[in-house]
């Protein structure tokens, strides 16, 4: 069943491309009054008497008449239309000032500055999506890599509540037959296959465990994978990440709307988003203390981190061989070996004045040997970091939970699972099996949203919107 | 006669919204193959066979069949699109990762990534606004203010080239008279009445002259007026800044899409732009080679700037008068003092402990009192900065330029119609008379884009646009 419609049924406005200066801005509106907001600052057609997904050429004039800007404005009538109430949209001139001051004349003209997520609030309320794919709007915007778009997008399209559906209809068959049962309680039946309901209940666990573990990878498909750069002054550890993101930053500068700041350390491997701590320069000053204080954030990075890439100048090393002293004087990273790549750098240069020792250098060696001026090694570099980070396999054609409600509903429905389980082997009457069924049910409801959900909650998941969406 | 149709018929694409991430996020392609193009990504329904002006929900997939995402695409046929071609607006979810694939599939579809402006030059080629009007779209953009924003839409609405077209129309009607006595040169016979044409030269001065004046105003409106804020330390610079900006800060923070760094420090009154050039807390710093720098910086701030406010704590001053010393360390700003406004600060603790000279109270005072905790005298203070930045009078309906090639060549007008003047009263044959009438008509024309324009010309203004656009 789904929900009641919550909202009031007025009319809501916002900016929705995003912030800054650009070609073309669009400030949408949705609600009962759309249209008729609209057309109060519109000049053109008269909106009202124009079809769904139509766009019209048009003037925005102020109350007194002023123009603010020639504008495209496009029509969807309800309930085909993204939240399933009547929309439009505004498409004027990309200037901050003149979106903004089309919102304000929306305002005046009757609608409400809708709050972040808002519009998307509605289209689940009205039953255009679930509360899980409405959630995946939100990870679908702000995915920055392969994966984690296409872990959104499948969630999006209702991979993830087309699973927990299946769990869903088989829970409430079984309900229904236990339920069905107590009607029928003096007679002492057993409609419902105690035997064939442990299956159940044991399969719904397996799938709820793998939902649940797929949150590690999904949380690092979402956020990146934390890789820390540590290494002596002069390791080249400046040279190693311009390396690494050099032909990243290449694509980038394609692209226009990708501003230096969000990418200048991240990398994309495999479609994967690892985020590079840069520990270089730190420790190239000369003063003892700011070494120190050097050497501590160095170390906190590290340790922080879920990757640690330790640079070594392959040229000042006396052995390859880590049992002898190459940690040097970063002993402490031994403790974090399971997490450290080893990294030899300034290979060609070891090549040419020192090489000796050919097993290094043969194809099956275990040293990864990397030239960063040359782009020697690098490759092999990433696709190391990437086995280390994902364990070699990734599949984002399967369901990956990323968002942390779900995880934690899932938690729940684990432990509600267990229970039925030893309700079951405990022969459990009906009445009481029933109220942990219900109750498991409820905590599947709650991730698609198909039972009422305290409006806290759905507030707490759209504020973590951008406004307009 | 407009130029011909210069570009190649290709097919160019570009993500039109701003960088970064929003709810809504729109590819354009713009050519004859924008249609095809779009369709062989677009999934839903044959794009090819819709009407101009309509929208229609699907998915974006891409050459390999994988969906990227759900979009709605907007159809807008030529001649009635933006650029005159066929257009294709793709509205995706605004996240920087979707639309640059999206952008990057149309170009593997057979579009080409669109240069800065290249959509809004197409327009201009397509005849569908004349060249001043093109320029107005990027000065639309980026305008920040009311009036900023007014004078370029009256551009855009043609008011320039209106007032262009008037001169030129009259122009030309001199030219034939003129070129018609060549034909009856013979005969000794003149169609052209001289003395009318003298009024109609100088008209044409005066008009010309005028729109050279209104630069220096639509530069101000255009760029926005710097206004330095000097003193001594504690003369309450933070403070008054503060208070300065705090209304329209109030403002801004409502406004999703205005990035605090642009705000920051800009100021707004009735309309037009001022950037507030803070000097305060440099001079805090008490060793005496900062401290100089510090003087030093606020000099050259001081200088450079439209206008100073010269800020003095009340408490501090032994006279009001400033034939005493009340410049004390700055006696560079009488140099100055036609753009200095001396503000006296900390009013309230004044009148409270120290007012003895009530004529300074007075209403008629010609002391700008300011208290900028209480607010006091800080709406008046703007006033003031206002009408020593425009004179008082502003009125952004008549027809201001605000571009400095349209300048340039306004001057080379200015001095055809000189020559033309001087070949009047000097009673210049007919045939030297038509080469310089000619000359001026062809400035008139590059101007809104009449007559052929150097592609140089053509790329160095539209390569100030956003990408786009």
């Amino acid at each position: 069943m789904m929900i009641p419609y919550l909202t009031l049924d007025d009319t809501i406005t916002a900016i929705s491309t995003a912030p800054g200066v650009g070609a073309i801005g669009v400030v949408r509106l949705s609600g009962r009054d759309a249209v008729s907001v609209a057309s109060r600052i519109f000049k053109g057609k008269n909106l009202s008497r124009q079809k769904s997904h139509t766009a019209h050429f048009g003037k925005i004039i102020d109350l007194e008449g002023r123009e603010v800007d020639e504008v495209v404005t496009t029509i969807f009538l309800h309930p085909n239309s993204y939240t399933g109430e009547d929309v439009i949209e505004i498409s004027a001139h990309g200037s901050p000032y003149i979106l903004t001051r089309i919102l304000e004349l929306c305002i005046e003209a009757g609608a409400r500055a809708a709050l972040p997520g808002e519009f998307t609030q509605r289209a689940f309320l009205n039953g255009k999506m679930d509360l899980a794919q409405a959630e995946a709007v939100a990870d679908l915007i702000a995915a920055e890599s392969a994966a984690a778009h296409h872990t959104a997008l499948n969630q999006l399209r209702g991979g993830f509540s087309r699973d927990l559906d299946d769990l869903r209809t088989k829970l409430v068959e079984f309900a229904s037959l236990i339920e069905l049962e107590l009607d029928f309680s003096e007679e002492d039946v057993e409609f419902a296959d105690r035997k064939q309901f442990l299956v159940l209940i044991d399969t719904l666990k397996e799938k709820t465990s793998s939902l649940l573990e797929s949150f590690r990878l999904g949380n690092v498909i979402k956020k990146g994978i934390s890789v820390a750069i540590i290494g002596k002054p002069n390791a080249g550890k400046s040279t190693l990440l311009n390396a690494l993101l050099n032909e990243e930053r290449a694509i980038v500068s394609d692209i226009a709307g990708t501003t230096r700041d969000t990418i200048e350390e991240t990398l994309n491997i495999n479609g994967i988003l690892f985020r590079l701590i840069d520990t270089a320069g730190i420790r190239e000053h000369t003063t003892d203390i700011i070494e120190s204080i050097g050497m501590e954030r160095s170390r906190n990075n590290a340790t922080q981190s879920d990757i640690i890439l330790y640079l070594m100048d392959m040229n000042s090393l006396v052995s390859f061989d880590d049992r002898q002293n190459i940690y040097d004087e970063f002993q402490w990273l031994k403790e974090f070996s399971s997490k450290t790549i080893p990294v030899y750098t300034k290979y060609l240069l070891w090549k040419e004045n020192i090489s000796t020792d050919s097993s290094i250098e043969s194809a099956d060696s275990p040293y990864i040997l990397t030239d960063a001026k040359s782009g020697l090694g690098i490759e092999s570099l990433k696709q190391v970091i990437f086995e280390k980070a994902v364990g070699g396999k990734i599949n984002t054609d399967q369901t990956i939970i990323t968002n942390v409600r779900h995880r934690d509903i899932l938690q729940k429905i684990s432990v509600s699972l267990d229970k039925i389980k030893t309700g079951l082997n405990e022969s459990l009457s009906g009445d009481l099996l029933a109220i942990e069924i219900h109750e498991c049910l409820r905590y599947i409801g709650e991730l698609t949203g198909r039972v009422d959900i305290d409006r806290d909650i759905l507030g707490t998941i759209f504020s973590k919107f951008c406004i307009g969406k």
